[in-house]
């Protein structure tokens, strides 16, 4: 027997069709004695029709004075594919129930549209499981402690589902997305990109960091805190897929690096011809963090050691490239810097993997591959599993191909 | 000030438009000190969209096994109307909350698909109100105490409206529809029919039961329970309406009778030539009690006193005449019946009024009409405040023309 939470999402349960062939693959992969909570988002394109119906209303529905409504109101949305999938179940013959978020117990903080769990109590699941039910659990809400209904924020259904299995106790927590596993690198920018068999917690939340789109930090957190193996596998096929796991169990945990991350989505800014004296630093980044502007990958450099005049480098997520300019130029005039440089035509290229702790040859073998490949490298961070290299982002492809090629031969 | 509860249907909050000019109707009438509770049905055509995806699932969605998943679908219907009446409050500058039915404390028992209020919770409902919150309640539903979501039966909204103004010991409740109120007949068939400003609950009850379609029968009852004058008025324009009410505070309670109703939707049954002896009557009328269907007016005339025979004559409901068939063809054989007559041409006119209580002039002032106009009475049958004529289907609209101007000359 194994208690099983499986998450699907809205691409898969956007028609009645396709919500009876979620029900009839659960069933088919199903041990008699499994105790199955399935979690699922809202029929695909039903949350932006609730917004376009908000829309009638307000042409702004996004605003602050509306965030309760819009939550009561986007809500159904999940409410109808669980009724839909409680339904389906039934009808191939299985006695299933759905639950709202409240009902599941998920407890939230009471921010609107963008709510975090506080704690889950997950009561009535167990006592439905016990009837002999799979429940469908609607994804991406639950109810702050006043009854209200509140929406999580982004990656909210993975979250809901990582969360719930913690507080079941599941055995495992199954992903069902449109890609079948984590990948040594993105599969459409790498032709012979492996699938990884298991990664940990810590290296997926580093490869979402570093540009990797499977899963969302949040969920993975969530898988850590309560060490629930999460398995992304695919809705379109039954293979195995990637686990994400505190350690690995299997051989293939030799390999010294996981995965090759790429971003496309940055923008380097450089103040330069700084005068180098304390404060210079904490005035440009203190500005930027208030105006809620993360900073990754920063380089301080000399360019005068005599005048003791510097240059400040760093990168910034694409589309905070608006806001930070605004910030830059005014703090470039309070400090008397020479001049702002933008760049947008740069990609961040990383390397990830534990394996690396310890072994300093890793870093070296990537910078030789991209040396090999003719790529220069503008910046490099690193963190204790990471190396991230900033380069030209027409040289992008040939950068991630070229340092997949030095880790992944064979 | 004062605390009302007004209800508004599906088809006065079918558009995001119509959404807006009810929020703002509301606001226009609302005194600066009046609490304001608004209960909604879902928006239009929301409820049949909902059943047409779960007839996705299974082309029988109202089997029994799949009715507690109906209720959970269903309720999204007058959760997404909510929503938007509440944000529509708020667009136009007035604090406003959305309730659920079973956020706004409306217990039911468990029988999903028709539910019954088995009691009222409202404390959520007056904490906003004292926030100054105009309050949006869900119609039409409510929770068990399992928290499942549970509708309510036919009337659900009307009868959800008049049980939280009785909870609330509201002031009124104000029913708003396509009609502007309560007429002495149906405006359709009589063209000098006139509006009523107050009817008593038994009054309104009897009619609704003889044919008068403007309210369900439940949310009467609810009010009388209640004690809580409901205000019929129309959607459409803001003149006073028609007040249900235990009894009359205006002068013009001083009509013999209240109204003429008529129902065409009656079909006759006739059980000719059975033998007169104990018990022949219990095994028609049990049998068809048993297959659930309601008889109406019942007449047993003598047919051969000497032979013992008689005749057995009865209406039912149209929409029951094909069950009622193979019922009473299966009795008449057993009972050794000489034939079975149906005809389906027939209507049925009533006359109400608590006035006529002790008036024995009234009832023969109905018959004198009918015959100045040439109108055969078929079968008779009373009750304490009430008149009811079978007669030819073909001539109802003289029949209840000619008895208005009996008793609303002028």
């Amino acid at each position: 027997m194994a208690l099983i939470v499986k998450k699907f999402g809205g691409s898969s349960v956007a028609t009645t069709e396709k919500i009876l062939n979620v029900a009839r693959r659960i069933l088919s992969e199903k041990n008699p004695d499994d105790k199955i909570v399935v979690v699922v988002s809202a029929m695909g394109d039903a949350t932006d029709n609730l917004i376009t119906l908000a829309e009638g209303i307000d042409n702004q529905p996004y605003r602050a004075q509306y965030s309760r409504e819009m939550d009561m109101l986007l809500t159904t949305g999940e409410q109808i594919s669980i009724a839909l999938l409680a339904m389906a179940f039934q009808k191939l013959g299985h006695h299933a129930i759905s639950l709202t978020g409240a009902m599941a117990g998920m407890r939230t903080n009471s921010v609107h549209t963008k709510g975090r769990i506080l704690g889950i109590e997950p009561a009535r699941v167990i006592e439905e499981l016990n009837r002999g039910n799979i429940v469908v659990v609607a994804g991406f809400q639950g109810a702050d402690k006043f009854g209200n209904p509140v929406t999580l924020g982004r990656g909210g259904s993975d979250t809901s589902a990582v969360a719930l299995a913690g507080a079941l106790k599941a055995d495992e927590c199954e992903i069902f997305t449109d890609v079948d596993g984590v990948y040594s690198a993105d599969p459409r920018v790498v032709k012979n990109a492996r699938k990884m068999r298991e990664i940990t917690y810590r290296e997926m939340l580093e490869l979402a960091r570093l540009g990797a789109g499977v899963m969302q930090p949040r969920s993975v957190e969530m898988g850590q805190y309560f060490n629930i193996p999460i398995h992304v596998r695919s809705t379109f096929n039954d293979k195995i897929g990637t686990i994400i796991r505190e350690d690995y169990t299997l051989e293939d945990k030799d390999f010294e690096i996981r995965g090759v991350a790429h971003d496309q989505k940055v923008a380097k800014i450089a103040v330069l011809g700084v005068e180098n004296v304390p404060g210079v630093a904490h005035k440009i980044f203190a500005a930027l963090a208030y105006a809620n502007i993360d900073v990754d990958m920063i380089v301080q450099s000399i360019r005068n050691l005599e005048r003791n005049i510097t240059d400040m480098v760093f990168t910034i997520a694409l589309n905070d490239l608006p806001e930070a300019k605004k910030v830059i130029n005014r703090v470039a005039e309070e400090i008397n810097a020479a001049t702002v440089l933008i760049e947008e035509d740069v990609a961040k290229v990383s390397i990830v993997g534990a394996g690396m702790l310890g072994k300093p040859g890793i870093a070296a073998r990537m910078f030789g591959a991209l040396a090999s490949a003719d790529v220069n490298i503008d910046i490099i961070s690193t963190s204790e599993i990471s190396v991230s290299c900033l380069i030209k982002a027409s040289q992008l492809t040939e950068a991630v191909n070229a340092i997949h090629d030095e880790f992944f031969a064979d």
